[in-house]
C-alpha cells in the first residue's frame, strides 16, 4: 500500500481502477497505522472536514453511488450552501486577520478544565471503574499544548454541522471497520440524535400527501414525526423476521395513484434488528430480498439502527445458560447479522446510528451513514438548524472512545453489553415460561434489542362472545395490568397505520430497564391479570 | 405571602385576582426563600415538568394571554402528545413495576463521574480561575446520595423536550428576574439551540410561500434557515436604532394579497438588541412603537436575543476611558434595554434565549419564553426531533450556573463580560478612527452585540463613472482586502431580500475573537485597501 496523500484522499473521483493497485481493506490492528499516514487531524475551530479524510484508500476502488436527485423534496432541493461558512474559505490563507466570522473568544468560556472517570476494559462494572477505572483529563488548550488532538476551546466554540473531525474519524472507521460499504462516496455526518436524523429525513425526502413505507408495527415516535407532515404509512407485513419481502414487492408492484391519491412509495423505515415493538431481526437473506425488492422499486431505505449491537447469544431455553461470549472480536463481528449499508451497492441506504442503547441516550450525538450527494443534503439542513451537536458531548465521546478505549476497547464494551443484555433477556423469557398461561400467551425469544412482544389470544376472551372488540379488550387487560401495578406497553400503540384492523394483540416488555427480580415479579403480576381478565 | 403549595400552582387559572392578596414579584435575594417554599424538584429519569413549578405567585395575578390558533400552521396543528410519553402518567402509581418503556438503565452508562473546574466570581480570568477556581463534582447516583438535586444517572438518559427541571428552573427565574413578562401563562422551554429554535418556529408558523417581516439586513443564516422552507422576506426598512415602525406600518397597511401573492404577513423575525450585523440596537421607546404596530396588525414578533447581555457601556468617544462598571446588580438591570418580553402584555412574543455568546456555543441549549399554548407547540414538535438538549450539556450548565453561582454569580460574569466586551468594542472604534479615511468611511458606534457595521461611500469610488454596480464594487474592495490579508464581511450577504438593490455599502467587522492589536493591525490593512481602491 502506497503512504496516502492528498492525491489517495482525491481518490474517490477515480472509478476505473484498473491501473491502481487494489489496497488493503482497514483492519482493527491497521489503524494506528493508517492514522500515521493520513492527512493531518484539522485542529481549527470550527474546521471543514468530511470522512473523506479518514476513509482507507480501499474504499475508493470500488464503484461511486448512483445519483438519487428524485428522491429529493422541494425543500430539499432548494437549500443552498451557507454564505457565511463559503467565506471561511479564506480563513486558510496563511497570515489572514480575519473580523469576518461571529466567533466568541475561548476566554469567554468559563470551564477550563473537564474530567471524566470511565471504565477501563475489561473492568466495565461500576464496581470495576472504582477500581480500575481512569480519570480523562481535558483542558481548554490541550491541543496547543501538544495534550490532545481535541479541547475545551475548540469543544466549547461553535462547530461544523459535520461534527468535529475528531469524533468524525472514529466514527468513518468504526462504519468501514464494521460495515465496510461496497461503494466508494460513502460518508459520515454526525446528527443530534437520530429522532432528530429521521425528522430530518423526512423532510429531505418526502412531500405532503407522501406515503411512507414502515413495518406495520413500529417505533410509535418515528411514526409520530411523520404524521404531522401529511405523511401515511403503507404498512409492511411482519413475521418473525421483519418485514416480508414478497407483501411489500406485490404492494408495490400494485400500487394505484389514482385509488390511493399518492405517488408510489419510494421511501422504506426499517428498524432490521431488534425491530421496536417486535424484537424481531432480519437474517441476511431476509435483508438481501427487501434489499432486492428496494432496488426493483427503486426504494431508499432508511434503516433506524439503535439496537445492532444489542445483538445477543442464541437464546439457549428454560433453564440453560448462556454460551460463552464470542471468543474473539473476529468472532463478535461475524456473529453480526450484516446491516443493508453493508450490501448496499447502489448507496439507497441512509443509516442512522446511535449511540443512545450503548454508550448514552443523554449525549444526543449519533450519525448517519449514506452516499456522499445525500449527507451532504442532510449537512446543509443541519447548518440552519441544530448546527451541530453538542461539543460537550462529542468531547466526552471523543475523550472515551478514541482517546482511553479505541476501536478494540469500545468491541469490549459492547462484547460486555451483550452478555449482559442477554442475561436480561433471559430472564425475561425464563420469567415468561415460568408465569404466563401458555394457552393465551406466545411469543418468540428475541435475538435483539430490549423489547418482548407478547402475543395474547384476545378470541379466547370471556367478553368476545359478547361483542367486545380487539381494542376494548386490550385496553381492559391493559389497565387491570396496571391495577396490578405492572406496566407494559399497548400492542396498538405501534400501528404504522392507525386505521388498520390488526387480526393479532400484543403487549410489548421491555428487559432494558427493570432487575431481574423486578423482571420476575412484574410478569408474575401480569400473568395474575391474564389469568383473572381470561377466568384461567 | 401565603407558603406556595399545589394550589398556588394551580394559580394560573386565576384571572380574577380580586379576591386574592397580591403577592410580592421575585427578587435575586428572594429566590433561595422561594425555592424552599415551592413543590420538590422532581430527580427522576425523564419527569414531566413545566415552568409553572417555579415561577413565583406573582406571575399568576396578571392576566392570561392571548390565543394565537390563527398563527399555527397544518404542521403544528397536526402534532399531538406523544403516545408512549403520554402512557407514562402510569409510573407515577406508587409501587408500580414497568416494563413499559425502553430506557436503558444507568449502570450501562460508562461515565461514572464527571468534573468541571470553572471560576469563582469574581475572579473570571483563565487566570483568576487556575487560582482561585472551584472544581464541580458530578456522580453517577449524587441525587440518591443527597449530595445534589442532578447527577450523570439523569442527564446521561433520556430527557423531556422541555429540558431537566433542574435547568429550566434557573432559566425561568433568570426569564422572571429580568424579564417579568406582563402575563400570567408563560413559560419556558429548553432548546436544541436557538437556530433550532428558529427553524423549529417557522414550521410552526408558516406556510409555503407566504412572507416573513425581517430587518433588511439581517443574519444572513436566519435568512437562509427559512429559503428553502418556500418563504420569502418583506424586508423591513432600519436606521440607526434598527426597525423603522412607520415603515413597517405602511407596508403592512398596504399589503396587496393579489399583487404580493401571498398572506399578510404576520411573522416578524427581529434581531432587537445588538442586531447582526449592523449593530443597531432598538431604544426602549423603538420596541414599545414596534410592538404597537404589531399589536395593531396581529404581528407574532419572534425576538432573537444572543447579544442582550452584551450591552456595552456607553461609548465614550475617542481617547476617552469606558465608564466605571455598574455598581450594583441592580444597576446593571436598570441599564439593560427593556426586552419585547418585558412589554408583552399580549403573549405575541416569542423569545429566543441563547448561552452562545455569554456562556459557551459548543454547549448547543438555549430556550424559549413564550405563551403557555405556544410553547406547547415547540415542545411536541421537540418530542419528535431533538428529543432534548444534550443531557452532558445541561449538567454542565446547571452545576456552574445554578449550583456555583447561582443568579446573582451569573450576574457577576455578566457583568464581567459587558467590561470585556466594552474594551474591545473601543478598541475596533479606536483603530477605525485612527486608520479609516473619514470621507468615505462612516459608522456608529454600536451599543450591544459583536458587529461593527461601516459603510463605505461606494459613489466616490474611480470606477462608478465606468458603469461599475455597487455589487462589482462591494467584491472588489473584499477580495483586494483578502489580498492584504484581513476578512471583513460583505454587507450584501446579509441582505434579507436578496433581490434588494441598496442604496448604501456596507462591511461589518466583529470585535469577537481577534486581540487588541489583531483589531489595530487588520482595521489598517482595511484602511490600506481602501485608500488603494479609491486612489486616496
Amino acid at each position: 500500500m502506497s503512504p496516502p496523500s492528498a492525491v489517495d484522499i482525491e481518490m474517490k473521483g477515480v472509478t476505473d481502477t484498473s491501473a491502481v493497485s487494489i489496497p488493503d481493506p482497514l483492519t482493527f490492528k491497521g489503524v494506528p497505522g493508517w492514522r500515521e499516514k493520513m492527512a493531518k487531524m484539522p485542529t481549527g475551530v470550527a474546521p471543514a472536514c468530511s470522512s473523506d479524510m479518514f476513509k482507507s484508500p480501499a474504499c475508493y476502488t470500488k464503484p461511486k453511488a448512483k445519483r438519487f436527485d428524485h428522491f429529493l423534496s422541494l425543500e430539499a432541493k432548494s437549500r443552498k450552501a451557507s454564505t457565511l461558512k463559503t467565506a471561511a474559505q479564506y480563513l486558510r490563507n496563511p497570515g489572514m486577520l480575519s473580523l469576518g466570522g461571529g466567533l466568541p473568544s475561548s476566554e469567554y468560556f468559563p470551564i477550563e478544565q473537564l474530567d471524566i472517570k470511565v471504565p477501563t476494559p475489561p473492568g466495565f462494572t461500576p464496581e470495576a471503574t472504582r477500581e480500575s477505572g481512569a480519570i480523562l483529563h481535558s483542558g481548554k488548550h490541550d491541543i496547543k499544548e501538544g495534550k490532545s488532538l481535541y479541547d475545551l476551546e475548540i469543544a466549547l466554540n461553535y462547530g461544523q454541522a459535520t461534527g468535529a473531525p475528531q469524533l468524525l474519524r472514529f466514527v468513518t472507521e468504526h462504519t468501514e471497520l464494521i460495515h465496510n460499504p461496497p461503494y466508494a462516496d460513502w460518508q459520515c455526518t454526525l446528527t443530534a440524535g437520530s429522532t432528530y436524523a429521521w425528522d430530518t429525513a423526512l423532510r429531505l425526502f418526502t412531500e405532503r400527501g407522501d406515503y411512507i413505507m414502515m413495518e406495520e408495527y413500529t417505533f410509535a415516535s418515528a411514526a409520530e414525526t411523520a404524521w404531522p407532515l401529511g405523511l401515511k404509512a403503507l404498512a409492511l407485513p411482519i413475521d418473525e423476521e421483519g418485514i416480508v419481502p414478497e407483501a411489500m414487492d406485490e404492494l408495490l408492484s400494485n400500487w394505484d395513484v389514482k385509488a390511493r391519491g399518492a405517488r408510489k412509495p419510494y421511501v422504506l423505515y426499517t428498524i432490521p434488528t431488534g425491530q421496536n415493538p417486535t424484537g424481531a431481526t432480519q437474517s441476511a437473506e431476509r435483508r438481501q430480498a427487501v434489499y432486492k425488492v428496494s432496488q426493483k422499486h427503486d426504494v431508499l431505505i432508511i434503516e433506524d439502527e439503535p439496537y445492532y449491537f444489542l445483538q445477543m447469544q442464541p437464546y439457549s431455553g428454560e433453564g440453560a445458560a448462556a454460551p460463552p461470549p464470542p471468543a474473539t472480536h473476529d468472532d463478535f463481528i461475524k456473529s453480526l447479522v450484516p446491516s443493508f449499508l453493508s450490501m448496499d451497492v447502489d448507496g439507497r441506504v441512509v443509516r442512522l446510528e446511535s449511540f443512545s442503547k450503548v454508550v448514552s441516550p443523554g449525549s444526543r450525538v449519533g450519525w448517519i451513514v449514506a452516499s456522499e450527494q445525500i449527507i451532504e443534503r442532510f449537512v446543509r439542513n443541519f447548518e440552519v438548524s441544530s448546527q451541530n451537536p453538542s461539543g460537550i458531548s462529542q468531547l466526552v465521546l471523543y475523550k472515551l472512545l478514541d482517546e482511553h478505549w479505541g476501536h478494540s476497547g469500545y468491541l469490549d464494551w459492547l462484547i460486555a453489553l451483550r452478555m449482559s443484555y442477554t442475561d436480561r433477556r433471559d430472564a425475561l423469557l425464563h420469567a415468561c415460561e415460568k408465569h404466563l398461561p401458555r394457552d393465551i400467551a406466545h411469543w418468540v425469544a428475541p435475538a435483539a434489542g430490549m423489547f418482548h412482544w407478547i402475543e395474547v389470544d384476545w378470541r379466547k376472551y370471556p367478553g368476545v362472545a359478547a361483542g367486545k372488540t380487539r381494542e376494548v379488550i386490550e385496553e381492559e387487560i391493559f389497565l387491570s395490568a396496571v391495577d396490578h401495578s405492572v406496566l407494559l406497553s399497548r400492542g396498538s400503540w405501534f400501528k404504522a397505520d392507525s386505521s388498520a384492523i390488526m387480526e393479532k394483540m400484543f403487549f410489548r416488555a421491555t428487559y432494558a430497564s427493570a432487575s431481574s427480580d423486578q423482571i420476575d415479579e412484574a410478569i408474575s403480576r401480569f400473568a395474575t391479570t391474564l389469568r383473572e381478565q381470561f377466568g384461567l
